[in-house]
């Protein structure tokens, strides 16, 4: 693992909502210490200590940014208790969350990432509160890594990531739902081989579901599959909403059914 | 239609909610492409596929943003279809858009416009996803425009938009709600001719509403018409919710009394 | 009191909401007069009209910005009338909002402030419309102060601004809910005497809760009560929802009882 060039950009991923003002207070100090910082929110509307969550969504966007960002992820049940402040770098980027397993997904993509525990005491951030370690650690260790004020060697000695089970890992040919998006489209872990599209279907939840390239490829109220945004298979309905129609959610499995006949 | 210098500014609108990553995954790919662009959200709340208010939204704020700005709104419920992707330059500003008639109301404020179909290939883009062009799409185009990389007439063939009618057009006297606001104010689409706010009165709901300076002119309670934020007549209530008190919503008509007797 | 230099950090708070193209319009007028300032939203969740909440929220965040932040308020029932609109510069931060006691609470930190009222005539703003104030005259005020186009003093003359009297100041024993977080935390105004938490409690709605160091140390489903992000009191409960629980929310009391029994 060598070195990468911080690109500017900080990203804001949290549970923390956007009634309240403590996603615009984590921004405060990363530009009060990085001040030419480029702030980008992922979303702050993960549920409450949804750590699975945050998992996902981090790990299916970070690669969309400039390599060198600095990606800061609090979803935090544990803040104030012994878990550790973890920065890692990895496939070419920089992250900062809470050692609870939020960083799984994202160390899958990097055989050789290298993990390191904050050192709040040696970064001088002072004695952080027990309440809010975004604010008090890792916003302030984003500016320094982005504005290149201390090297990611520098954040604190090595350390080995508490990393979660995901559940039954998604074989070639079943998954589960991992994510409802904004439209009500349910959005599995499975994925295609490339080119692998025709002649293929779903069963999800007792029904079949045509794999088709867009949604536009399905009837009037259809149940159809298709790869999402995300790269894995979704389930939608055309002009509808797909979890309140099938009335499913996170955990419901997926099976790929080849040849196009159940 | 002579060349306009672009101000930097990349503006998002969409139906992309804020729960998911979307929205930031556009930006992360914006920032790519133009690290020095500045981002801003107009809105991400349409709701899901109302391509008719993204358009009202839309030719209501870009004139408030620098000269040169690049506008990117997406509500695209043909994405992946044949429709194709629009750059249009109007009004001193740019607009990419899914071909689908959202940019209808931003090109009646200039009847030089000039349109574009987006040619992907040329531009260099990739085989985009047939499910999420503003990220493979609409930013990578974004990136181009705003950061001088491609000049405007160098993104695809000269093209003719997809012009939305827009129900009855607004007369002198009457018109329709066209978007409820967050305060549940009705925001119409009619106009008044400047200074003519005296001894007048408008029709809504089978009630009678004075037309007014400003919210406190009304009694505690009193249904008024004023002329909104966006421009236009909008009906409010004195510290209530007009859209609930009166049960109203889009579409319906309203009605201009003049000399103040209906 | 001396000038302050600006810090190029414009922050953004307001009952707006996210639906709405209001704050981007805001931003948008900002950026034509100031096309370099940073803009950051600290919310625009207050709920309507809430001017109390939001001087809250801006007292307890402003801080966290650097230094020569200028952080624009608009909670304005009153926009069209008389009321003035203020410029503030306090705590080595500028304030610009609507004279209606919403910056009560910043100015208690800084006794020596000094507030004028915007002078839109003076600053050639144009007449401003009668119910955007946040845009004709607030936005292009914070343009002019980022940048460094106008100095502070020639913003307008010298005003005394309205206080309100924020309800029965706490006393070191007793306080209310000032608000609810985004996890249903109840947030107090009650402050404690730097470490001063061992063997003590609070009374709220009838039932006791320990005072402990944060979210971890409480049982499953336990009632606590522990420093909050804001610097005072909050009421949790572990893994749970406090104000649902308890079925409380703003202006509850909240009492401290010293020595650890009621």
């Amino acid at each position: 693992v060598s070195a990468t060039e911080t690109s500017g950009v900080v990203t804001l991923l949290s549970d923390f909502g956007s009634e309240d003002p403590f996603v615009g207070v984590m921004k405060g100090v990363i530009l009060t210490g990085a001040p030419l910082a480029r702030l980008i929110d992922v979303t702050h509307a993960v549920p409450p200590q949804d750590v699975e969550l945050a998992g996902f969504f981090l790990s299916a966007s970070f690669a969309w940014f400039p390599r060198g960002s600095v990606h800061l992820a609090v979803v935090d049940p544990g803040v104030g208790s012994e878990r550790k402040a973890l920065a890692v770098r990895a496939s070419g980027h920089y992250f900062l969350a809470p050692d609870n397993g939020l960083l799984s997904r994202v160390l899958e993509t990097d055989a050789g990432f290298e993990a390191r525990a904050i050192d709040s005491e040696r970064l001088g951030l002072g004695v952080p509160s027990r309440t809010f370690h975004g604010r008090d650690v890792f916003a302030p260790t984003a500016a320094r890594l982005v504005s290149g004020a201390v090297r990611f060697e520098a954040l604190g000695a090595l350390s080995t990531p508490l990393r979660n089970a995901p559940g039954p890992a998604p074989s070639s040919d079943s998954g589960r739902i991992v994510a409802v998006d904004h439209f009500g489209n349910l959005i599995s872990d499975l994925r295609l081989e490339s080119g692998e599209t025709r002649a293929l279907a779903v069963e999800i939840g007792g029904r079949r579901a045509r794999v088709v390239g867009t949604y536009a490829d399905g009837g009037a109220g259809e149940c159809i599959a298709l790869v999402s945004s995300f790269g894995t298979l979704e389930i939608a309905v055309r002009d509808g909403n797909a979890a309140r129609l099938l009335a499913l959610g996170r955990g419901a499995p997926i099976r790929l059914l080849r040849g196009g006949s159940p």
